[in-house]
């Protein structure tokens, strides 16, 4: 598989170019209404004055920065605002193996297809760790994967795109193959408002050097074309005190700053959202999750029931998960999702679908009636 | 001059702080409205549907592409939006260096910090070609300074800092020099609708392989902080095609895509802005040169008159360029330029200030006052 260009934005387009209808399920796109707060913070944005169309400083809109900072506990100078999670990473990663402490890039098999396109762009060493049935990680496996020459072990829960919430016990341990290995733990919590246990507990919590912590508001308000992320970094009077300043001037240089209309909309939104809302949209999830799973049943289908995040990945007898496979299902059956493949080996016969349409049901009794 | 670190924020940052009246001609910040269908466009995408909150496509909202192929008569597929033209400038010297075709950066003298920070963080050989005290470059000395190790020759006009704008001689001239060593003639053309001589002229009408043409919208619409730029590269299907197809990939591995409702309320201002709004805004700058200037007149100071963008660099006898006499003008004079060693040696005596406040005369006063 080519995981130089991740093939999202390919499968969406396929599926919006079909000549039928389709149930849309490839992208991470939620389809719920994002906070109010947010579409008002957009208007009172636009009647604002000149001088807040200007350049935001580099690192983020500084309340934003403290509202992240006071989220996580940290002190401000460790948050970098970002072009969406992905940014992020891409920082976390490049500093990581800038640091010149190892040139591997460590990650799970699956894969989430942007992890792997960045290691190959940054001509570093990939290595990938099988993950279980089920998406868990055993420590154990990363450990003997890691050594001297480990520059980020990037891993990501609640997990996209099996669903799987490490344990805390996992997540310390990774801290602890990160802190041997003189590495960075790059640990992407984008789904964390999406963890259907109760039980997900970010590496940040350890206060190790080793982690850096990214994240986004794309999945938890809604708002995946806004691009608002961030990073967290290790303190800056601290061992890897590079880090965060590494990061801050290749921001700089690749993006200036981030886009402000949409800083301003988020940091309203972060201010102003009850709970209630992140619950609504978890509850929403858990029912669509049961939904689908119900009707895969029916299908004769195997699959995992996500413990966080809105992906089901799924096996029908005889249909590997491969592109073409993919574009058959957009025009014969009408269901659009990723091909397994694209998320590393260990998944090829699996198709993973994002639950971000509410025609769940209607969408796995098409695949029911095309593969049962 | 530390370049790696671009000091604009830093100096923004520093008068911002001061503790008395400060004019800040510091920033390439317009103090002036943007476009009224720019807000009509923010508030209209305040109200949409969920689904246009989410992923624009990688390479920028499809309609904004077409109209910018069709002002720049170029197809679309050349045509890739960007986190603003400093993303746009990344990408077109990141390609030009991955093709391994050259790992020298071709500069002037001054030059913008953002192109010489970014060839130190992307290890390229940095040669800097001295424009004259006018700003003008003399095509034959960059030709001398180029060669088979040439990657990139990165070029701006109308110039940050200068003012100067290169007749059509020059930019044809450049596009040749490009051609000779299998080169990328960047140009970064932000300012081109500040160009009061009307003979500026873009090098993308060579239709050569060789060029590609950054640009963005901050100055033109007033938004330095909405991040919507846009690369236009050569065609795919020529002998430079795969600079596109890599500009894309790292876009896309770097940002996943730009902030959706910035390239909405861009998009909708392209489209219903007249020409009028545009020179009104020329207008009302060839006004504040003229007042800054003869107040530096008055003050005995040297300085270059802008041809084209909206800074003024002067000179003060026995008060050079630093960023140690830059602080103590704020402090004391109550005036915020740029320090003209971040422009480079040959501006080390300069300061540079940028026309983004009605308060011009005001400034050269007190600048009379302090220095004179």
């Amino acid at each position: 598989m080519d995981y130089e260009t991740p093939q999202f934005f390919t499968v969406m387009q396929y599926a919006a170019r079909a000549d039928r209808d389709v149930v849309d399920m490839v992208s991470g796109n939620p389809d719920w209404e994002p906070p109010t707060a947010l579409r008002d913070g957009l208007r009172e944005y636009a009647d604002g004055d000149v001088s807040d169309f200007q350049y935001p400083p580099s690192v983020g809109l500084t309340p934003l920065r403290d509202e992240v900072a006071e989220r996580r506990g940290v002190d401000r100078s460790r948050v970098l605002v970002t072009n969406g999670a992905g940014e992020a990473n891409h920082l976390a990663t490049t500093g990581a193996l800038d640091r010149g402490a190892g040139s591997e890039v460590v990650m799970t098999d699956p894969v989430y297809p942007y992890y792997a396109g960045r290691a190959t762009l940054l001509d570093a060493e990939s290595t990938y760790v099988s993950a279980d049935e089920t998406g868990q990680l055993d420590p154990a496996d990363v450990r003997e994967a890691a050594s001297d020459g480990t520059a980020a072990i990037v891993v990501n829960s609640p997990n996209n795109p099996t669903g799987a919430v490490y344990p805390p016990e996992t997540t310390e341990a990774l801290v602890a193959v990160a802190e041997e290995y003189d590495a960075v733990l790059v640990s992407d919590e984008v789904y964390d408002h999406f963890d259907y246990t109760g039980t997900f507990e970010s590496p940040l919590s350890a206060e190790s050097d080793h982690v850096v912590a990214t994240n986004s508001f794309s999945k938890s308000m809604a708002v995946t074309g806004f691009r608002v992320g961030y990073a967290v970094f290790p303190p800056e009077d601290g061992p890897m005190g590079d880090l965060v300043e590494r990061a801050r001037t290749r921001h700089m240089i690749q993006n200036v700053t981030g886009s402000r209309p949409a800083q301003y909309a988020v940091l309203r939104a972060l201010r102003e959202t009850p709970p209630e809302y992140y619950e609504r949209n978890r509850e929403r999830l858990r029912e669509r999750i049961d939904r689908f799973t119900d009707a895969l049943d029916r299908a004769g289908a195997a699959y995992t029931t996500p413990a966080g995040s809105f992906y089901v990945i799924a096996r029908f007898d005889g249909f590997p998960g491969t592109m073409e496979n993919v574009e058959r299902l957009v025009d014969e059956a009408g269901v659009a999702g990723m091909p397994g493949e694209a998320f590393g080996e260990s998944r090829a016969d699996w198709l993973r679908f994002a639950l971000v349409t509410p025609r769940v049901d209607e969408a796995a009794e098409r695949l029911a009636d095309y593969l049962g």
